[in-house]
């Protein structure tokens, strides 16, 4: 057996194992019993136990050393290339931090969660201190000398510096702030309001995920909290909610999770259970559900036929045409809430916390001048003050677990998603047609073979580039967002 | 640390591993797409590998015998017992033996489904002689020159041994025969007839585990094709099914599940994740199943309470009265399957198996003399002859799989109920008072006290004597199934 085929054998169990981890923090989130939490802590601390061993087996290190002097085609070395770096990342961090990281971050969420209900951002800081000096301190393990933020965004976004999401979001920020301004100054589109039956909300979202290319016999729809996707192969499940006021809500979640789980269900089947059989980054994988959801599902032409089903599933629900109804999807609200946000304001909550995370990293923010710095810079941004912590700086659990070089990934995603549909449109030039049909099967099929089938072949912003025949820019996404909120606001 | 310390450090994880591939196991049963099936079989490769590699961990031995030579209490040493008998059976098989037991066990089901189907005992033949060389071959590596059945047997009823079962079930036999035919004579009860709605028949599947203790906090039912049990501690779930016409088989399969499930629930907390904090052998755990399905469930006083939930669920549906209604419940039907068989004839179903299986695997008996010899016994127990294999040899799945040994759990189960059920009755006097107003907390207390607390700490056989105060017999059994019937059909 060569050197590489022993490499892949060991892999493809511990990938395999790897999808066991994630099944169990599916069933946590849809079917646990909540009596259960503890027992399972301690079954999934087992199995990462498990997993962290055999990433960091010795025999891998001489596994790799020997397969990278063999000659290899394009997949293997792609293989290579994924393993050496979980490889590395696994070796480079000493045990002991590891260990202390996985101990602090298992508790650290409670405190949030608590500090957040109390809006009491001081009763969370000294957990965020310790949080952040552990990461920085994995950080310069893993950065060599080099720069720590880079090294942890390397986690999500291999391939991708600080600098140049900062160049990228630099010129994104003011042409957003303008938009939003101008738009928030026009006279806005009528509110959905009424009552929209749970069950009904599910029923269509069932018919949306198929109409989105979901593969059913290879997933499911559950409803819980958080909207979610996971898993990947030929077991990728999501996850949505309904709420009797809100079915877009129930909708668009539904839509942008069908993305996640289409490009984990269409990589090309001989990477399964492979480091290459999975979306190939946060980036990438975000461009995917934003596309379903915004550029796809938020159109003119889609909600034209979603209107339609709306009718038919509820009946006059007040709004009295499409174009209305198109407003109606894409009205821009003020609010506080990142997760909440529209299309147009998404990107500056996500810049906002991106820029305060890299001070964070880097020393010049200290936890306890971040609470002032959110509200200054989100009064700087949004035009209004953060009335309390949850509507603020405790609004998001990131950071609570450690997740640094997490945020970023969302608006390149977005970013990302402009440069795909751009070119899907050129390619696919009666796409409008179609959506007005409810037919996505042209641009899912064109994201499927340009994107999606690749899984972990290329490095991220190479298959941003292979898809789109140039490289990422933000020109597509800002351009897309004028043109289409200009034209709803009447501009 | 001293070496016991370690070695339930080690063991903790392990058994929390296991308790993660019993989660899988449940996921596959209930929500798993059809299209995961190969995934999740390389999956569970995966585990069971790392399993058996801890399981033969040359560092179990030295730690175990370091920890027997240390001064240790009843709980270390029960757990201590456990795990030697667990580690020598793990040792002793040849791992080519086990990996091959595996891979002709995992497509062997599959042939045997395909045989039923066809109704062809031929086409499975061959595979089941494989399995039982096999098998033979393991129980050999086990027994050391020792019994060969008894071997397989102690991996689910540890203690217990091929004679000692002969002797009980050949005191049973004739006595169930004779009972069996007495009652085929007499004028039989109403059948149930007519449609019971299904969601009507989970909501009282919901009420019917709560009335026997059923923790749903810690637990969750949910429909399957099989009804079963998964899991231990705080996270043990039962399936159950729903069919329009027999609302019994909703009811007591439930009863039955949450018999197994209580069990694992009520065991010493303080066993969590340990050797001693799962039911201690399969008899044990049959003989709660059937004490909560049967002595309790299907008794005149709790059928009573019963009566009045189903006129409240059902409105009339044609029994005129509690007298009427026990009778139905406990209805004696000729039938070919072993899972529908009733109370009075189930264990002579169970009785042919072990008296086939012991044949089979001393080699008393070939596979290519089984069918006729099963049809033969059949012919003889209960009259009539069998009309087809999937009535006959082909309808368990168990041979299929490999389990010999397993079946006779069933019926020790059964025996094990007959003598709790007689303490518990001189325990708690006005039982019948109790179950009258579907009242089981002081029946199902005593069983918890008595029987589930102790979890592994004691053998299987010293569980049921400590309860009764007596060792095993089949006498109870035998006393109470011919009042019960005597008395239903006026002999």
């Amino acid at each position: 057996m060569s050197a590489y085929d022993a490499l892949m054998a060991f892999t493809r169990e511990t990938t395999a194992l790897s999808s066991v981890a994630g099944r169990l923090g599916w069933d946590q989130e849809t079917m646990m019993p909540r009596g259960a939490a503890d027992q399972r802590g301690e079954e999934i601390a087992a199995l990462e136990s498990v997993l962290h061993a055999r990433r960091t087996d010795p025999r891998m290190g001489d596994w790799l050393a020997a397969a990278e002097q063999e000659q290899q085609d394009d997949v293997a070395r792609a293989q290579l290339r994924h393993i050496r770096r979980s490889y590395e990342r696994a070796s480079k961090v000493p045990a002991a931090l590891a260990a202390e990281i996985a101990r602090v971050t298992s508790v650290s969420q409670g405190v949030w969660a608590d500090a957040r209900a109390q809006n009491d951002f001081a009763a969370f800081a000294p957990t965020l201190e310790n949080v952040i000096r552990l990461r920085r301190e994995e950080g310069a393990a893993l950065a060599q000398g080099g720069d720590v933020y880079d090294a942890l965004l390397s986690d999500y976004e291999p391939g991708t510096t600080g600098a140049e999401l900062e160049a990228m979001f630099g010129a994104l920020r003011p042409e957003l702030s303008s938009l939003r301004a101008a738009v928030l100054d026009a006279a806005p589109p009528a509110r959905l309001t009424g009552s929209f039956d749970e069950s009904a909300q599910m029923q269509l979202t069932h018919k949306l995920a198929l109409t989105f290319g979901y593969d059913m016999n290879r997933g499911r729809v559950d409803k819980a909290v958080h909207p979610f996707s996971s898993g990947s192969g030929h077991d990728v499940r999501i996850t949505t909610r309904t709420s009797e006021t809100d079915p877009f809500n129930c909708f668009y979640s539904t839509i942008h999770e069908v993305g996640h789980a289409c490009y984990e269900q269409n990589i090309n089947p001989d990477y399964l259970l492979t480091p290459l059989g999975q979306g190939v980054s946060m980036g990438v994988h975000e461009s995917q559900s934003r596309i379903y959801e915004n550029q796809l599902g938020r159109s003119r032409a889609f909600t034209g036929w979603l209107y339609a089903q709306m009718r038919d599933a509820f009946g006059d629900f007040g709004i009295p045409d499409e174009d209305s109804f198109y407003a109606t999807v894409n009205r821009v609200n003020d609010g506080y809430i990142r997760t909440e946000a529209d299309e147009l304001q998404y990107n500056l909550h996500v810049l906002l916390r991106f820029d305060l995370e890299r001070a964070l990293i880097s020393g010049d923010l200290t936890v306890g001048d971040l609470e002032a710095a959110w509200n200054d810079r989100f009064a700087a941004d949004f035009g209004f003050a953060v009335d309390k912590p949850s509507n603020g700086v405790l609004q998001d659990v990131h950071w609570s677990v450690g997740l640094f070089g997490y945020f970023p990934t969302y608006s390149l995603g977005n970013v990302y998603a402009g440069c795909l549909h751009e070119a899907l449109r050129a390619s696919v030039p009666d796409l409008d047609d179609q959506l007005a049909q409810g037919d996505t099967t042209a641009a899912t099929g064109w994201l499927a073979a340009s994107v999606q089938t690749h899984g972990g072949l290329f490095e991220p912003r190479d298959v941003i580039t292979r898809a789109c025949g140039s490289a990422p820019s933000e020109a597509p996404l800002l351009a897309y967002l004028k043109e289409k909120f200009s034209g709803i606001y009447g501009l």
